[in-house]
């Protein structure tokens, strides 16, 4: 995507091909600061503290923070602890051990001398791989927003909330949840967001930032909004992303989806969700086997904006801060995948992902 | 309610018996300041600026403004224009005008010469109802929490998530939600609270502070994280305030409160609502007609912590900020009144109002 008319994605290897370049998300929407990983250990700690987030983002900075740790070890023994202090980050997105796992079958099977290139190759690809799914989910998106932009007449702007930041800078580029908005927005349908906030982290202000850069209309509401909006017609549909899509279709996202797709359904508001097939996860079925990450209190009790950080609470106070919800999968209008959009289902997933059928028989 | 052992209303004629003592709380959690109000042009600032803030004490804080008003120009149309000054202060909360109405019905019988001295008196004895209120919706609602403690095996803390401040912050004292919740920890009943932060202006800070004041255990999260905690069973039942309850039992109350309702209702938790009788508006049947207040966008777009304000968004992102919602009756388990508890429903309703049924017979 563009800043300023140049394009950037949101990782990428440093021009001279000895580090990765990021985007430091926790300096945005104030300030934009890249970032030079150059080591694992920086790799991973830009997951941890959230300088890189985003399901596929964080995916893609594995794949690169293995191709970090293999040039400085490329033993069997290095990329066992590279692929285990990168998988130790985060524990809620699987695009996460998606990538690692891709990084290593490749790897694995080179000798030691032609790791770091070979993970190397195989991180661009996962990138570029990506790219290519999130275009993939903006085509079928689009299809969906033309249909309700269609059936209000064609008069007026369609109306989507979103939760969270599902943009590009949650992605490599694109985006998830966004895609199909940058798509219908470039084909001429009159859009207008409604941006969550999304507290604690307020990753809102980097949806309102992504839309402002791309000359989206929309407005910022505070999480608690969303419901009176829906309530009042003022939401045609709602599209999130995912950090994690059970094989029944239950889906883990930001805190606080739930609470937007459970109103959704009392509000008659289609609920959808986007994601790259790497986001779904074969291995579970109900989505609260799925861990849950808990940040800690510091998030909740202070507040950083553009001055600095400030505390809303006085000392001592307890808080506290899981970062992810489950939304059943009944909830759930429909799945928009890299492959189309399908029921919120086993069922539905299978129409898509036939191979998966096979495996289980 | 007692503050660090010493008894406090929020609102109270100063000593002098020449103003009223008001606890500014824009300035809460992070200083007790108290503030004086004089005229009443102080007055409607002091609630158009929420320096105090809830239904209840809107309500009063009205009362001593035409008090205040009448002692400068007790004719009559000083009356009347005192009356719509206050009145115009904020829209949403029934409170406000219930409380004018019964200051100028008695005020206008008597004589200009002593309007003054009848509203002071007329305003103490809404103060003193308001606290009586409060303390009976404490004891039927402390029969509901015993309920559920001993539902719970009584071993165990019973877990109540409230919404927005409806504590004694935001009446005169004792609280509506809150008021149970304290005679439910004063009577040995193990309570604890998940206090919903409250964006846009953070109200969840003034109940952590009044729990912690009352040695309540608690927790605070941010608003999306309720839907959360009552999928996992961590919230027992569900108690807030509103603003203005209709003849039917749809009940408005702070920005947020439907989708916890909503959530609730899907998780199969008790949702109960709090209120005095003068929150009761019986001139609406239906919610949506409730006039809702929009409070403009600078408070979603900055946030006031200890160490002044910080901005969260770059200039110019466009926000909006509704102040309020409705939660239809069908939502609500239970309406918690001064005279009971009753289903959110006009019947439910005239078991406790009678008088309301042959008025309107």
């Amino acid at each position: 995507m563009r800043i300023d008319g140049v394009h950037h994605r949101s990782i990428a290897p440093t021009d001279d091909g000895e580090a990765v370049r990021i985007i430091d998300q926790t300096r945005l929407p104030h300030a934009l600061v890249f970032g030079r990983l150059e080591t694992l250990e920086e790799s991973a700690d830009a997951i941890a503290s959230m300088r890189v987030r985003g399901a596929p983002l964080i995916g893609a900075t594995a794949a690169y923070g293995l191709w970090l740790g293999l040039r400085a070890d490329p033993s069997d023994g290095g990329l066992g602890s590279a692929y285990e202090r990168l998988l130790a980050t985060r524990p809620t997105a699987v695009n996460l051990r998606w990538a690692l796992d891709a990084v290593r079958d490749v790897v694995s099977k080179v000798a030691p001398e032609r790791r770091s290139e070979t993970a190397f190759a195989e991180a661009g690809r996962i990138c570029d791989e990506d790219v290519a799914m999130n275009r993939a989910i903006g085509e079928h998106g689009l299809a969906l927003i033309r249909t309700a932009f269609e059936a209000a007449g064609g008069r007026r702007p369609v109306n989507i909330l979103t939760h969270c930041n599902a943009g590009w800078l949650a992605t490599v580029d694109f985006g998830t949840a966004l895609a199909p908005i940058y798509l219908a927005h470039d084909a001429g349908i009159p859009i207008h967001v409604w941006v969550d906030e999304t507290r604690p982290r307020n990753q809102g202000a980097l949806t309102a930032l992504e839309l402002r850069w791309h000359g989206v209309p929309h407005t910022v509401v505070v999480d608690n909004a969303g419901g009176h909006l829906m309530q009042r017609g003022e939401v045609d549909l709602c599209i999130v992303g995912t950090d994690r899509t059970t094989a029944e279709g239950d889906v883990c996202n930001k805190i606080g989806t739930y609470l937007k797709a459970v109103a959704a359904r009392d509000c008659g508001v289609p609920f959808y969700v986007a994601l790259p097939h790497p986001t779904l996860d074969w291995s579970v079925a109900d989505g609260r086997e799925i861990p849950i990450e808990d940040r800690g209190p510091g998030e909740v009790v202070r507040v950083v904006g553009a001055e600095g950080s400030v505390g809303l609470y006085p000392e001592g106070t307890v808080a506290s801060n899981p970062a992810f919800d489950v939304t059943p999968a009944r909830l759930v209008t429909a799945l928009i995948t890299d492959r189309g959009v399908c029921s919120a289902s086993r069922d539905g997933l299978l129409t898509l992902f036939p191979e998966r059928g096979e495996t289980a028989a």
